[in-house]
């Protein structure tokens, strides 16, 4: 039993229960057998923290009732899935519209609208196209395969896994000092000192140690620029 | 009399000889006056290390005899400011091309070409425009009114002058720290903390600390978020 807040870390494989197509997977094998495998993701066990909203809520409640290292398979119905069919949600644009957008739209393609959010493509004829907004996975039972690999328990194992979900691998190389009172000192490794977007992923790593673990710390960043990259 | 790499604060004034037209001034009042001024600049007197070409070479030139304190006024002829005319830096390209680029060219018009540099609209005939890819001030006699303001001689003020040309007003309240052996710390004030190009501005500003002032030092940079910015 575990309670909100709590650092899961967990592996899982997400199906549709109908047709039997695996949609997300932590283990990389299983990616590459399905032929869903990409690159810019991090295998292995993923950060979750209970009550965040993170995985959705069926997930979420079956980990709530959890134990660390028992494999379990749950069925989540569409409502505390990926929600149910709105009919409703149906949306009639221009053919000329979306090519302005560069998108050259077919039946069943799924796209991201301008305005957010996914929509899959009914039908295009006479210059119109006909779009579904509800989500793809709406109406469908998801099963998961999941198992709890560890609770992480201590303040800095915390600090680090936040670390890891935000700078990916370079995360684990990120120095973590917790010496100095109310303060937590993170030293940034060179490979991520000339990163481009590295700002925001310091301001939301650091809002997360202050949410989740270190109320009322500070979060000091150290970055050394050396010969090394001063090049 | 300067050498190569003095870190002088200077004002100037640079005018078109035969025009009289202002073209860049480090002097707020006399930009407003001129229709010149922009909110983005920072006015004052401007850091120039020598020996750089941060300056056209006959300013540079003249910057190497001036002393502190003096006002001058020199000519500088085409050669050693932006350049003579080259009669064969003509380009005709198509009007529809650069409508493409979302650019509606007009006589005397000055752009800003995709491959970089500028160039001065000459005419735009049957779908044709002519380009003069020279310098728009080629062949031109500058005038410069210049006052060395202040030679900065300790490694202290020579890092916050750089600080101040890179951060330009929030360079001031960066905390420079030169205690320890072969580093300069460097804390960042809370309003740098979530500036976008931030990092590149970082980089910069350590690669001329390190090439100008202190080499062999590494510089470190601190930066803090606390509960202030963690909204």
């Amino acid at each position: 039993m575990f309670k909100d807040k709590d650092f899961l870390l967990i592996d899982y494989t997400e199906k549709v229960k109908d047709s039997g197509e695996v949609i997300d997977t932590t283990n990389e094998e299983e990616a590459k057998k399905e032929g869903i495998y990409r690159e810019d993701k991090t295998y292995g066990p993923t950060l979750i923290i209970l009550g965040q909203g993170d995985v959705v809520k069926g997930l979420e409640e079956a980990l709530y009732n959890a134990e660390v290292g028992a494999e379990k398979t749950i069925e989540v119905p569409p409502e505390k899935a990926y929600g149910t069919r709105d009919p409703t949600k149906i949306k009639i644009v221009s053919l000329s519209e979306l090519k302005r957008q560069g998108i050259n739209p077919y039946p069943n393609m799924v796209l991201r609208l301008n305005e957010g959010g996914l929509a899959t493509v009914k039908s295009v004829s006479g210059g119109r196209v006909i779009l579904d907004l509800n989500h793809p996975l709406a109406d469908k039972t998801i099963i998961y395969n999941f198992k709890v690999e560890k609770l992480i328990e201590s303040q800095e194992d915390k600090v680090k896994a936040i670390l890891g979900k935000w700078f990916k691998k370079s995360g684990e190389k990120i120095g973590v000092d917790m010496s100095t009172e109310k303060k937590v000192k993170l030293t940034m490794p060179k490979e991520l000192l000339l990163v481009e977007n590295i700002q925001l992923l310091k301001y939301v790593a650091a809002k997360d140690i202050v949410k989740f673990v270190l109320p009322e710390h500070a979060v000091l960043y150290e970055e050394e620029f050396d010969s090394s990259i001063l090049k």
